[in-house]
């Protein structure tokens, strides 16, 4: 177990170079880049779907995807008009920042002002690895439930912002919006909590504007 | 690399002796076991729920549930009079064949007819850690979109039964049905699909027939 434990942290620390060789990189081209994390199915790239039509023509978007198998997200983002490119983990549970450097040169993406990296859809094993993002989102739709936060405490205590997703479906879930938003405040207290529905609209002006808000930081301190 | 995946392969070697010990031991006790696995929310605890109150008088039932954090699963369980016992991960993205030796000790668990061990919240990491189970069972609620099988082939092929769950939400998301059981039909062309809403009790029925006969046909081998 102690072997299996040192191995597990020498393969963090080399992560931990790249991803900050990835970081110079990104503030060299002043691109924001969003480390989005959810369960599978929180409706992450539904967002992301939503997100590059919203900001179409003013600001330029990438995006990076990550699964075990298909290609069908990226199929989704490029059937967009927006630059995109799958790494296929092959089983692996998380993306480490060796391959967003990988599917950077494979993708052969364009420097954009917002990079959006989806993890492999996992509330767990994705929250250790820094991929040189600036900020992590978590996304938790509200079909799963409102117990989520205090279960899985790592996630929701590391991302700047909580997405609560598919809205609409309030009205036909079990779901206690105030004890969600409390749980999260409780694990991270200057952390921001939006609510969307991908489907309808709902929430996304705001997540959009929080993006441009974050993109205009980034910009100035990386002049 | 080498040496990471070397480590993993040991790990997991020991991790097959001790779910074989698990095994000879559930044989001795005639007892049936169940390892759920899914995502965080596509109602594992709720399906145990109903399973309980399904099966009560009949066939006696106890739970390990496995968690990163919190006690509320088990305690959820214990409402129902029926014994459970949670194992903390701390971190942890799935259960091990240890842990569930651990667990069946602390909590002081009965020899019973079905133990039904509720995975981590993770449609990866708990696939390939054997837990000594009968049989796997795989969650995807309907909230979690009709793509999911073919983005997680592993479980899907290796799970005897597809539970899908939450059917009572299909008027509200979209969802193909028939593409989500030809997926996992071409995934695993002899396994079992079901359609249940834990809160309705659609399906349920057919789900406490599918235990009964397997606990019926393991009383029968281990005579």
């Amino acid at each position: 177990m102690k072997k299996v434990v040192t191995v597990k942290r020498r393969a963090l620390e080399a992560n931990e170079e790249r991803a900050q060789a990835l970081r110079d990189r990104f503030a060299k081209s002043k691109t924001l880049v969003v480390n989005l994390i959810s369960s599978p199915g929180s409706g992450k790239t539904t967002l992301l779907e939503a997100t590059v039509r919203g900001l179409e023509g003013e600001l330029s978007c990438a995006v990076l995807e990550g699964d075990i198998a298909t290609e069908n997200d990226a199929d989704r983002i490029r059937a967009l008009g927006v630059p995109a490119h799958q790494i296929l983990t092959g089983g692996s549970c998380h993306l480490d920042a060796r391959q967003v450097e990988g599917g950077l040169s494979a993708g052969n993406l364009p420097d954009v002002d917002i990079l959006f990296i989806e993890n492999v859809g996992n509330l767990i094993c994705p929250t250790t690895y820094d991929l040189g993002e600036d900020f992590k989102v978590v996304v938790l739709s509200v079909a799963e439930g409102d117990d989520k936060p205090v279960k899985y405490p790592a996630i929701f205590s590391r991302a700047e912002v909580a997405v609560i997703s598919k809205s609409d479906l309030l009205p036909h879930v079990p779901f206690d919006l105030d004890s969600v938003r409390s749980q999260i405040t409780s694990l991270n207290p200057d952390g921001t909590i939006l609510v969307t529905a991908s489907l309808t609209g709902e929430g996304i002006d705001g997540w959009l504007d929080l993006l441009r808000q974050r993109f205009a930081t980034k910009r100035r301190a990386t002049q």
